[in-house]
């Protein structure tokens, strides 16, 4: 039988994972190369096309690729760009979605990879059916992607759904933006990794931890930590809840959203992360909103959400006349 | 010549405005009724159409009713209804469309006062051709509508852009929804009054401000008393502009709109507050969103401003398939 499929790319500092995927998020063919962080993206397309064509192989005959779909760092879905990403050497602007059309007679669309994961749980995941929600990425920053009314939100520039930037206090922790208090400096890996820095300082509690280096320090030793009990961890678990909780009770202000998605390291922590999020959440909306919104774990299998969320790009866009796929 | 009008209804607590506006937010005919807000909604529709039959007569042969669009507080927008206004003691949840098409076999939708102002802006205002944008109504409290994609953002619910609820800080200024710190209490007129009071209290420069009782003042003398020099009014515009700014740049974050519109009595105090809310709105953007939000007036005649943004609800919803009106 006849499949059509999309090929998902996700562009990460170290890997570059692809796959085959079709209409359902059923994933036929995986692979990934080595990003090669330092060389040129021309480089870089030029393997990944070669290895996307060793991996289709099986599939030749049985299935038919009907679109190309990345998700990589600082990249802008109107202008099919990655500009500056942090963890590339990649110069000024790369337009990777022309870079990709030398190899690919069809439609190619590149977005960031938090509107990636916001498309898989739409088209696969948790949000299926949904038209309102908004996904976050709770990884080394927080990443961010908002459907509205059934549309992924990229506003007038196609960068919006910066919420790791949204201030939650101004006078707050330096972040790697040049400013302060940055939710992601926070709510993020390594946001709780400087949480347990600040109670270790402050407390007096025996905890693991202080055996910990800070540069050795991960979140998920703080995970193990808090499973097992450790005053320190917990705190840092019920502190990091109660930002994120806070500050997603404004992005709901926002959108109304039926449900929030929290997705990738840190929300695998389940409800040490969940328990506490949801409570403050609740805690800062207006009554209105109160008991509605949802906030739900990723409906995507792990190992492959990313390249998942690159190939639902290609459906999303197919459906809808005028998106980036279509020119 | 034959030409296709709206009728665009503004309920208020103690006036309601209606106009026939044509689809270039010309307003054809306008008049307005009390409101009469202790008697129930039944009552204010049959009132309403009698004077809109009246109004009409000049149009009769000459002009064809398409629909009529409401903005009304609390409304709801895929309901029809209008849920526990905070001005009229209409019990419970109203459904206002229906008993309106009791009277009009026509397209009708309803949304609240801030939704139909964005509305207005995209189609006759300052908006005209944007995409993505946000609309900030700074009354007796701050209300919100959001343009995403060329779409208003309703929600899951139909109770989206609530930004006036949004966090200033949580241990802040108590607000009426029962809750501290939100914007509203803040950046609004009576938010401004309560800026003035505490720096009375804090300060001790001379102003004009110290002669009027807590319950006298208005926005509008602050605005006068600033017009003067006066150092405590001054200094409140600067202090609503500085928390203003900064709330909008987390608005910018998740939706990055191509403007940001600020409509109602306190947006016409001019420079005073759309200086402080400029410099601080810039301040606390993340850089790729930096010096190209822009930060505009309403593009809507003063006085029917709200009848033009009830009327474009019709006209919107009329060239979109599955809207309100279609129903």
């Amino acid at each position: 039988m006849d499949r059509d499929v999309a090929l998902g790319v996700d562009i990460g500092g170290t890997n570059t994972a692809f796959g085959f995927v079709d209409r359902n998020g059923k994933c036929l063919a995986e692979s990934s190369i080595a990003t090669n962080a330092h060389e040129p993206a021309k480089k870089l397309v030029a393997r990944l096309h070669a290895a996307a064509v060793e991996s289709f192989k099986p599939l030749e005959g049985r299935s038919t690729l009907r679109g190309v779909g990345v998700g990589a760092p600082n990249a802008n879905y109107y202008r099919g760009t990655v500009e500056n990403p942090p963890n590339l050497k990649w110069k000024g602007v790369v337009r990777l979605a022309d870079l990709i059309r030398r190899y690919y007679d069809l439609p190619v669309a590149v977005t960031n990879d938090a509107n990636a994961a916001a498309l898989g749980e739409m088209l696969y995941g948790a949000a299926k059916g949904m038209k309102d929600f908004i996904v976050i990425t709770l990884g080394t920053g927080l990443g961010s992607g908002i459907v509205a009314g059934g549309n992924l939100v990229y506003g007038a520039d196609g960068f919006a759904g910066e919420l790791g930037h949204t201030t939650v206090d101004p006078r707050g922790r330096v972040c790697g933006c040049g400013r302060r208090g940055c939710l992601e400096t926070y709510a993020s890996a390594t946001g709780i990794c400087r949480t347990v820095q600040e109670l270790l300082a402050e407390r007096r509690d025996e905890s693991s931890l202080r055996d910990i280096t800070p540069s050795g320090l991960t979140a998920r030793m703080i995970t193990d930590a808090a499973l097992k009990g450790d005053p320190i961890a917990r705190e840092a678990f019920e502190f990091t809840g109660r930002i994120l909780g806070m500050k997603l009770a404004d992005s709901v202000a926002h959108t109304s959203p039926e449900a929030i998605i929290l997705f990738g390291g840190l929300a695998n922590a389940g409800a040490l992360i969940f328990k506490p999020t949801k409570k403050h959440l609740e805690e800062h909306l207006l009554n209105i909103f109160r008991n509605k919104v949802k906030l739900l774990p990723s409906g995507l299998k792990e190992g492959n959400t990313a390249v998942l969320g690159a190939s639902a790009l290609i459906w999303n866009d197919l459906m809808k006349p005028g998106t980036a796929a279509h020119r």
